[in-house]
């Protein structure tokens, strides 16, 4: 690919433009922050800037969403007129279906290949960019019912350019396993928070631990709230069983039942221990 | 000091021998696992060993108790003849009501100043003591009622001697403060882990988010049924404002508010970013 364009130049976004433009892809960038906008341009991220209705969009072989969830939609369908010459339509969300389901509708799903990074922390914006971001990230690949096999190679070809170990994985079922393993904690960090705050704790008072248990509290509203409603039913299900689980911690402490206590923290250590590479 | 007992070499009282031996203290320790009082002893933690039943504690200046919260009472207990020399008991556990009042009920207030160091992570025993872990560290020194202003000077001087910050605090302020800033997030944690293992997701598939947001499931059982259990009323009550929350973010989600969603995103963060020295 010689020329992609990146709509939306955040912690994602941003940090895409930024590996593309090292290997040397033309990356034409658009941020409705004006401020960052400049900034990617005068980074050298960017070899040219979209106009604001994503003009120059036609000069690129791919284009990727990095937008809010709630946004993606509306930004295909103002650009749809001027996407017939883009090989790939991709994008960086946290949801799948709804953006599958909008690019489809769109006409748009022969080249549609839905994109989910599992990259980046709490933080967001352009000042939060950074090169190799993606290195060894799991990203998993929706295609749309109707993508073709030109559209799936390229999608992998992106994302695994940038270092993301891509995996396939239908729509649906990246919704349903995402609204447990990180919409979940994303709302119970933030639970976690505003019960701290309504019980005038200061995050100061945290130890490390604590501190690691609401770090996501300090993700953005915007883009979280986007997410949260796009996959409600699911996430719902998956706050009740939390909530649940925490009642039942509740009674057995107000039973002063110590065996009781005790099986719980050995099952979720148990459950914590197969874990992760670095076992962290 | 010349020499300090230190009774229980986990985390803690591990890192606490290593830091006084560092400082040419003469430190006399017992764990009950045999192994772990082996290795301290080989690796020079210690000077010697106190016998199983703490035999030879009476030619220290100071005794550390660093067990489980549940099992310092009985180690008191069981010692108290042979403490009348001893001019500072101490301990290192993660509530202190409890741990005072059985101090002051055997008589031995007037000597006992209780001390929280908050320091360490989710692991523990003796393989993951280190030298400096207390050094920046907050540490909460709650005295008995009758503890005397040399035994005030020398649990200071203990503490701060291996780096802690000191904070005087009365054990119940300090007990009602860490329900919500230490023991809410542990069961916080441990429910969220047992949540995702009865969905049947595996700890591999959290994103960094996910990881931090459970890291604290992977705590010590032992140790923390029993600080559960020592301050169960007021942890059961932190438990539920949290499950409330929950109850609250779940029924935002089904209603689809897009506002108060964002609304309670935005609170939680706003707690968070007033937050800790690295901001983390």
């Amino acid at each position: 690919m010689n020329t992609v364009a990146v709509v939306g130049l955040g912690l994602i976004g941003g940090s895409l433009a930024r590996d593309l433009a090292a290997q040397g892809v033309r990356v034409l960038g658009y941020d409705r922050d004006a401020a960052t906008l400049r900034a990617a341009l005068a980074d050298g991220a960017l070899a040219g800037a979209l106009g604001p209705e994503l003009e120059r969009v036609e000069d690129a072989d791919a284009l990727v969403l990095a937008v809010p969830v709630g946004a993606a939609r509306g930004v295909l369908a103002a650009v749809r007129s001027r996407l017939d010459d883009v090989a790939l339509i991709t994008d960086a969300g946290s949801t799948k279906r709804s953006v599958v389901a909008a690019a489809e509708a769109l006409g748009l799903g022969g080249r549609f290949v839905g994109a989910h990074p599992l990259a980046g922390d709490h933080r967001s914006g352009w000042a939060a960019s950074r090169t190799g971001l993606f290195r060894g990230a799991r990203v998993f690949l929706c295609p749309a019912p109707a993508s073709s096999a030109r559209a799936h190679e390229l999608a992998h070809r992106l994302w695994s350019g940038v270092g993301g170990q891509t995996e396939w994985l239908d729509a649906e079922a990246h919704d349903r396993l995402l609204a447990w393993s990180s919409h979940l904690p994303q709302l119970a960090s933030t639970a976690l928070a505003l019960a701290l705050s309504d019980a005038r704790i200061p995050a100061r008072e945290l130890g490390p631990g604590g501190r690691d248990a609401t770090r996501l509290a300090g993700s953005s509203p915007e883009m979280w709230a986007d997410i949260a409603l796009d996959n409600a039913p699911e996430l719902a299900e998956a706050v009740d069983a939390l909530a649940s689980r925490l009642a039942d911690l509740g009674g057995v402490l107000r039973a002063g039942d110590h065996a009781a206590i005790h099986a719980r923290l050995a099952a979720g250590r148990t459950w914590r221990s197969g874990s992760t590479p670095e076992n962290a």
